[in-house]
């Protein structure tokens, strides 16, 4: 069984959409990509910081699905880091209510001894000098992940920078390669972004899918066709899950095996949409993920015969 | 061979981008489909008008691709229809800046006689009522496609909707068909357009790729994704000729041979974008359209087995 290990905040969050609203439930990147990593066969352990206000069933839900919690840091008398957004009608866009760092202003990543030679990494997004300090607690990873947002583009740009050099993988959003890059075309966007680091590129495109690249190659993974979405929040979070958990469970970190890792990253995120925060990803079996995998076979399978 | 009877404008269109301009060039959807189509082993004739200020090279470009120009009118001292647009920089969006119907005013179209038992009939984008009448003038054909944009939805809402209910397969873009069913979802969306009468709803999402329904099926053709997109005057167009064009040289109208078609749409649609007008359309190859085919298949597939 394959180590994976996470960073990423573990976080209260309060969403409104137009389909409702949530008082504070359990939310943050680590979360969303645990839970979807929890899907394949892998021992993953997440690093991040919560106050003593976290409860403790939340801990007890890591715990039971594979997930060391060593790594989560429990500050007494600290706050966890607390986010409230609202969702436009187009639940393409939204706007920040409130972001109350609390506990993760002050946050010093302590990596596990058991993990610090986890096979696979994933940096979720975070600041970029807390991804950094993980990076450097690991031992000859053969995998990392970075994932990211324009939140660090925008006030964090030369750190962010230093981590991109260093990992293999990056998921960012479309919009979020076309600000890193400076190009327009997602193809040239893809190629810039190697250009400073790593190796394979995935953008994200919500809706529309998710585009692998290496070098010249390319691979898309269409977005499973929804008939409602409920809640946007965690997709991209649960998509480098998937994606990393995959890699992690089948110990093969090639750029074929890439290809199903990131239709499985959109196979996972369909699910998360669907209902309020973590609500899916939390009742989530295995059976249900292979009869969805089925559905993106469907989706794209053609059979032309050129003459 | 299958006969195909494509009724739409031939035009002049003045186009500029954030990559250029062009004086008057040759355009109208009924061009674009005519020459996307004359990829396949097809039989096709374009019912139109034009002024007699429409060259006679023009003409001659039809017919060089196995287009019969018979039911295109043209009317003496009359002018060509001209449109004259200006894309913005992220070529999703632009601003018409002159329209002058001409002898479009006026158009009755007459079906050549030789073409009134065509076995597919493409209404491409044009006032309902005009499609509505070459319609009329067909013999039982087996498929009929109508392609048509949100400014009738908005003028002549309807006489669109019964042309839409006479028809087996509608392409819209997404907005359009959000618009004509009030859905977000287009899921939902295209459930609501198979309600008003076709069995098939083909919804085009640019570079985003295209989705084919029907009933509870769904398949997704991506767009291949390019270093450069110059012009997308005419890319739906283009599509829509390309799927109609498939369907004629095959002779086939399942729904598994129609994923084919999509697939076909979108291929020639990436050609269509990479250069002004119909430029790079002029010139194509079946060489190159089956180069670029590889690439679809490239782009999509996966292989996962399934424990």
């Amino acid at each position: 069984m394959s180590k994976l290990l996470i960073v990423g905040t573990v976080a209260f969050d309060a969403i409104e959409t137009p389909f409702g609203k949530t008082d504070k439930i359990l939310g943050g990147a680590g979360t969303y990509i645990g839970l979807s990593a929890a899907q394949f066969n892998v021992d993953s352990a997440i690093v991040s910081v919560v106050g003593d206000d976290f409860p403790a069933e939340y801990l007890d839900l890591f715990q039971k699905n594979n997930i060391n919690t060593e790594g989560i840091e429990i500050v007494k008398g600290g706050k966890t880091f607390f986010w409230k957004g609202r969702y436009h009608n187009d639940l393409n866009t939204r706007d920040t209510i409130d972001t109350q760092l609390n506990v993760l202003a002050d946050f010093k990543p302590v990596v596990p001894e058991a993990y610090k030679g986890a096979e696979i990494v994933v940096l979720g997004n975070l600041h970029p000098l807390v991804q950094l300090n993980v990076l450097k607690q690991t031992k000859n990873p053969k995998l990392v992940i970075l994932d990211t947002m324009n939140f660090w583009m925008d006030n964090a740009l030369d750190d962010l920078l230093k981590v991109v050099a260093k990992v293999d993988v990056i998921t960012i959003n479309d919009e979020e390669a076309r600000q890193l890059s400076g190009e327009y075309s997602l193809v040239k966007a893809a190629r810039k972004i190697q250009e400073m680091g790593p190796e394979y590129v995935v953008i994200k495109k919500g809706e529309h899918g998710a585009l692998l690249f290496k070098e010249e190659q390319i691979f898309f993974a269409p977005a499973l066709p929804l008939e409602e979405v409920f809640d946007p929040t965690g997709a991209g979070d649960t998509f480098a899950g998937g994606f990393a958990g995959y890699l992690a469970g089948t110990k093969d970190i090639s750029f074929e095996n890439m290809k199903n890792a990131i239709i499985y990253g959109s196979n996972l995120a369909s699910f998360c949409v669907e209902k309020f925060g973590t609500e899916q990803m939390q009742e989530l079996d295995r059976k249900q993920v292979q009869q969805r995998l089925e559905e993106f076979k469907k989706l794209t399978k053609f059979d032309i015969e050129v003459d």
